[in-house]
C-alpha cells in the first residue's frame, strides 16, 4: 500500500524531503537549454532528469506541479509523463501534484488519467471542495491499487485563510477538515499506523500544523511552502512523529535554482548543476532531521520557561 | 470583454444553453468510431465536430470538461485543443471546465497554459478553496485581455453540501463565497450589467440557486446540472433576467446520448446523429426559455396560491 511504500522510502534515506519538480524554462541553466535548442519539452525533461541524478538516492519522492507542464502545451505534458516514469525507474515514488476535483463521473475520469492511464503517478493531490463523492473513486483507488492521495487540508499560500479559516462552529474550516481527511482514510491504514490518504499541509503554518497534527495522528502529511515560500526545518518538526515518519516536505525552487548561487551561474556545467542541488538537498534533508532530534529539546525548554 | 461577448451571443441565438463537451469514449457512435479505427484523439474530435456543426447555430457557447480529454492521454489533449479551435472557428465561445485552483506562482502558470498557451479558452472555471491570491491572476487576464472565469460557489453534485453548505457566522460558505465572488467581479462589469467573473451554481440545487442570484445579482452564472444529472427549466429560470440574460445552462449527456434513443443506435449515420443532437438542443433552448417566460405567471401563482 502507498503509505507503507513511503514510510519505508523515508527510513531507508532517512530523509523526509521531496524533490519538487516544477520546470519554469527560465531557470533551465544553459548548460542544457542551449543543447536542446528549441524542443523545449525535451529540455525541461532533461532538466527534471539532473535534478533526479542529483538527488534519487537521497530522497524518497517527486512531486511534479502539472501546471507548469501544462503551461508548455502537449510538449510540456510529455515531459510530466516521461519525468514521472523516469522517476519510478530510479526507485522513487511520484506524486502528482494536480489538486483536481469534480463531480464523481468526472472524478472517474481525473483519477483515470492521472493513477492508470497516461500519466501512472503512485499519488496525487486533490482539492475538497465538492466533498465526499469528488474524492471517493481516488480512495477505491488507494484500498484497491495501492495508490495514494494527499486532500488539501491548509495551503501554504498567503490568502490560503479566505475560506480554510473561516469558523465553522467552534473549529476552523481546515480543523473540520482534517477531522473528514482522518476519517476517510480510517480503514486504510498501513503498519506504521498511517494511512494512504494523506492531507496537504502549508509548511508555512506552523501553528496550524501542530494542531492538525493532532486531529489526524494516522494522516501522512505533504508540507508545501519549505524554502523559496520561506519555510524552515524548525517549521516542520511537529508533523513527524519519534521515529521521523509521517511527512514529507517538499522544495522545488530552493532544489532546482541551487546553481543560482554559482558565481557565473549561466557558465555551470551538469556536473556542477547537480552538484549544487545535491548540497542543498544534503543540507535540506539536515536541517529537517536536525529540527525533529532538537525538537524535543527545544520543547523541554518551553516547558521549563 | 467576455460578459458582453456572452450575452450578445445569447440574446443573438435567443438561447442559453451551452453545448458540453465531456467525451465518453463509449458514447461515441458507431458511424464516427468505425472511421477512425485505433486513432481515439481523432474520433474524439469528430464526434466533437459532429456536435458543433448540428447546433453551432442555435448556441452561444461550448464548455470542454477537460477531465475526459486527460484521461485520454496526450491526443485526448490534443483533440482538446482542436475542439476548442473548431468552436472558435464557428462562431462560439469556449469554457474551459477545468476547475483549477492554486497558489499564485503556480495559478499564473495554469492561466498562461488555458488562456493564452497551447489552450487558448474564452473563460475557465476556478475552484476558490485557494482563496484570493489563487484566483487574482485569472481576474487580470479578464480585465486585461477581455477573458472570463466562472467561480465554483455551489456544485451540483451530491456531496457538494459537505463545505459549501457549511454553516459560517448566520449565513451558508456558499452564500459568503457568493459575496466574495461578486465583489471580485464588482470593477469588471459590461453595458448588459454582468461582470466577466462569473460562478458556477449546480442547477440541481434551484433553492440555493435563487438565493444565490440575489447575492450576486451581476455575476454570469454557469449552470451544469441540466438533463443527464436531473434539473430541468423550471430549475434554472430563476437565474435569468427580465431580458432572459445573465446565466447559462451546460448540458453534455442529454445532447452528446440523443441518438441512444434511435431504435438501433449503432447503426445511426452521421446526419441523424447530429439530427438527434439538433433536436434536443431545441427542446432544451425551448425548455429553458419558455420556463422564463412562465416564471412570472407561475410566480403570481404562488403569490395567489
Amino acid at each position: 500500500m502507498f503509505a507503507d511504500r513511503l514510510m519505508e522510502s523515508i527510513k531507508k534515506k532517512g530523509n523526509p524531503s521531496v524533490l519538487g519538480l516544477d520546470p519554469r524554462p527560465g531557470m533551465i541553466p544553459r548548460c542544457i537549454r542551449d543543447v536542446h535548442g528549441e524542443d523545449l519539452g525535451r529540455a525541461v525533461f532533461e532538466f527534471n532528469k539532473a535534478l533526479i541524478d542529483a538527488v534519487a538516492d537521497l530522497v524518497p519522492a517527486v512531486k511534479l506541479q502539472i501546471a507548469f507542464y501544462e503551461a508548455l502545451g502537449l510538449e510540456g505534458l510529455r515531459a510530466y509523463r516521461e519525468t514521472a516514469d523516469y522517476a519510478k525507474e530510479r526507485g522513487l515514488l511520484v506524486i502528482g501534484d494536480i489538486k483536481r476535483g469534480d463531480i464523481s463521473s468526472t472524478a472517474e475520469a481525473y483519477r483515470d488519467a492521472h493513477l492508470f492511464g497516461h500519466f501512472r503517478c503512485d499519488a496525487v493531490t486533490l482539492n475538497p471542495f465538492l466533498g465526499y463523492d469528488s474524492v471517493e473513486p481516488f480512495l477505491k483507488a488507494c484500498s484497491r491499487d495501492g495508490k495514494g492521495v494527499f486532500i488539501l487540508v491548509k495551503t501554504s499560500n498567503p490568502s490560503s485563510g479566505d475560506l480554510q479559516n473561516l469558523k465553522v462552529g467552534d473549529e476552523y474550516l481546515y480543523q473540520y477538515l482534517a477531522g473528514k481527511v482522518a476519517e476517510w482514510g480510517r480503514d486504510l491504514l498501513g503498519k506504521y499506523g498511517y494511512s494512504s490518504v494523506g492531507a496537504v499541509v502549508g509548511a508555512t503554518y506552523p501553528g496550524e500544523l501542530k494542531v492538525l497534527r493532532r486531529i489526524m495522528p494516522h494522516t501522512p502529511l505533504l508540507l508545501p511552502g519549505y524554502g523559496a515560500q520561506g519555510a524552515g526545518g524548525r517549521d516542520v518538526a511537529a508533523a513527524f512523529d519519534d521515529k521521523g515518519l509521517g511527512a514529507v516536505v517538499n522544495s522545488s525552487r530552493a532544489l532546482a535554482g541551487a546553481y543560482l548561487r554559482a558565481e557565473k551561474p549561466e557558465c555551470v556545467t551538469v556536473e556542477e548543476f547537480k552538484k549544487y542541488t545535491r548540497d542543498e538537498a544534503l543540507r535540506m534533508r539536515d536541517d529537517i532531521t536536525d529540527a525533529i532530534k532538537n525538537r524535543d529539546i527545544n520543547m523541554q525548554g518551553e516547558c521549563q520557561s
